[in-house]
């Protein structure tokens, strides 16, 4: 079963909303185990809006048509399927008083206007759920093809789709298979080094998967995705015949995964990197604090977004100035972006906030050199009473870019002391 | 100029990433007066994607097409463009230097897999932007139409789109008109408020427009955009025959608009919060420091994002936990979500950074209420040697928007003061 998605609207074509409905709907089918190939935005233009859900219609089981469906001038939804079904649009009597009490219930009075919104065209159902003016329509065209009609208003659509339109499509497809997806975190490699690291695994998938999907215990797939400064994500997919089956083959494949790529992988799925320090932190029950000079506020700013920080994380200081460095931090006078510069920082933040450990970065974000070191140069560091360890950094970009890859450069180095070194215990 | 867009990864359709590159596209399309009726996403699936550009080629001009051009096995643009033009992928020797000299500048070893992204289809020629390994690809297509094959990293897509793309399709199009626009950035104020403080303004827009096109010397037209704690941006759009047409036009719109929104505009285009409050502050030969508990370090954060911050922001405390407030702030024992602790942690930054003026953050960001105040519930203040304003805000949202909300709200209180209070001068 493959399922289409257009989404109508001028001010999609224009970027003045993202499409995120298009989106959540492509999630849905993919947990429902059913396949989207196209999702396409057009404009609220009669003859465009024909040729894409015909030729959606052409190359597709089902088209989910999101969108136009308002009351006013350019909502044309209604007419352009009527046109495609060859069918007249025709007043649902039932519809008109719904609208109407939706109106009277809130203290108004239905303007005339709506009454298009009660035009369905001939052959057409209603999807039950309508938590709005706008009715959801089913559309069957020709025979074997549907197209469904919901409202652009993303609650609206979302109440629609997983109340009726879902079960109408697994239905109609008669298959039983369901699709489910697990990603695994990754800093510290790039997109190529991991994909070779990875080359002979994914060779085996494939075999596998040749087999597998003969005895259907569940076929995988990798894909890679590359999150900049959230770093490199794997993604793992299985369609498998169901819930508990797809469940298991994601297991065997993270568990698999894992075993390759080792201390690259921070978290699974929402975990981020401040996520991963956080419950780092408070499975050994130790505190953090940091000396931010490049960072400027970055690594509390994350850290502090976690709810529970309050409880490992016990503050910070932004030297931002030199003198500050020296008056808050205790760093003496002298070049400031260098290792020891960072391991300063970091003892001195340590000892002022009264913390197990200290982190802190110092470098160059630009637009200028500083020191006679080029911009983007970076040092980082972690101490605690078991020691220090600084590096640095050679990063590239811009001031924004320096400055975030230099945040989680930071944090990862955190997250493999904390992971390495039982020493740093309390 | 017809131009389509079309977002290239199954990650898109399954809606592990929202398209936000296809709808930012579409904004600077229209900004240069260029029309983009289609946009599309389709998978990492060579058939499907040659079947989809061809569509695109057959109905639109010109194609810019995102996504697929990194060195994995599933990013296969580069080939099926050449499908498309019917040409060989040939090794660009100067393409692979580049590439080799950018892991090389970071200290790596550029891995053989990403020889594929030196691969370019005869007779296309490369971007000159170029801020990733993934080179940007201008294909010509049977004589009149042409692909743009941009990444899908947003910022590596948008440096080529701003850079060359969007100037090599207006020298395409042949068009003279030049559309141009201007945002005026406010905080303070809620959407329906601002309509309607701009209802008869816009009104007489629509009049004039109606005069102006006939004598030729610019339109102009307004659009609110809600940008969340960015603020509302009013973007003011105009279509001249010339560039010194349009920059007049919008100076006089700019001047209007702000007879009447008065404090409510901070800035400008690209001018956000913190880049006003720097320069303000550069302006006045002040300097500031930071003490932020609910903010923690998103103030210090975006400050520091600003090049030149060095020059007016001293640093910051993050005073997370509340001993930290006491030894580092010098702020007496006691509830800290009060106006009376944010001053004092604001006179006890600007007194431990040594600076003119110190702000504070203090307040409940949630999971759960504190000192009997509810979640949400947010104090902030600015203190100087003049004297020090505090005020108690009512934050909506989660966790990170009250966060991100009473960071704007306090940089915005900075701004007033700094534009209210010559008193506050050295």
């Amino acid at each position: 079963m493959n399922v289409e998605v257009v989404a109508i609207g001028s001010e999609l074509l224009l970027g003045q909303i993202v499409d995120t409905n298009s989106s959540w709907i492509g999630q849905e089918l993919a947990a429902a185990g059913l396949d989207s190939y196209h999702q396409t935005k057009v404009g609220d233009n009669a003859g465009r809006m024909k040729s894409v859900l015909e030729l959606a219609l052409s190359r597709s089981d089902a088209v989910i048509c999101c969108g136009g469906l308002g009351p006013t001038h350019d909502d044309i939804t209604r007419e352009v399927i009527a046109d495609i079904m060859g069918v007249e649009l025709k007043l649902d009597k039932q519809l008109v008083t719904k609208i109407e009490e939706m109106f009277t219930s809130r203290g108004r009075v239905m303007s005339p206007t709506n009454l298009s919104q009660a035009m369905v065209p001939v052959g057409a159902s209603i999807v039950s759920e309508q938590p709005g003016t706008a009715a959801g329509l089913i559309c069957p065209v020709g025979g074997d093809k549907v197209i469904y009609a919901v409202p652009g208003v993303p609650y609206e659509m979302k109440e629609m789709i997983t109340g009726t339109i879902l079960s109408d499509l697994i239905a109609r497809s008669g298959e039983s298979a369901v699709i489910r997806s697990r990603t695994l975190r990754t800093w510290g490699m790039s997109e190529s080094g991991l994909a070779e690291l990875l080359a002979d695994y994914i060779e085996g998938l494939d075999v596998s998967n040749a087999d597998e999907a003969a005895n259907k215990t569940g076929t995988a797939t990798l894909a890679f995705n590359a999150s900049g400064v959230e770093g490199l994500k794997v993604r793992i997919t299985t369609k498998a015949a169901d819930e508990a089956a797809a469940i298991a083959v994601l297991d065997t494949k993270e568990a698999e995964l894992r075993a390759i790529l080792g201390d690259l992988v921070f978290g699974v799925d929402g975990e981020n990197m401040e996520v991963a320090i956080v419950s780092l932190l408070a499975e050994k029950g130790l505190t953090v604090a940091v000396a931010e000079s490049v960072t400027g506020g970055y690594i509390a700013g994350r850290v502090c977004a976690v709810p529970g920080a309050s409880e490992v994380f016990r503050g910070g200081v932004v030297a931002y100035n030199n003198q500050v460095k020296q008056s808050l931090l205790g760093v003496e006078d002298g070049p400031v972006v260098t290792e020891e510069a960072a391991v300063a920082m970091a003892y001195g933040v340590r000892d002022s906030l009264g913390a197990d450990i200290g982190l802190a970065s110092t470098g160059v974000a630009g637009p200028e050199e500083m020191e006679g070191r080029p911009v983007g140069t970076v040092c980082i560091a972690v101490a605690s009473s078991d020691g220090a360890i600084a590096t640095t950094l050679q990063l590239p970009g811009d001031r924004e870019r320096i400055r975030q890859f230099s945040t989680i450069s930071l944090l990862n180095l955190l997250r493999q002391v904390l992971r390495q070194a039982p020493v740093l215990e309390n």
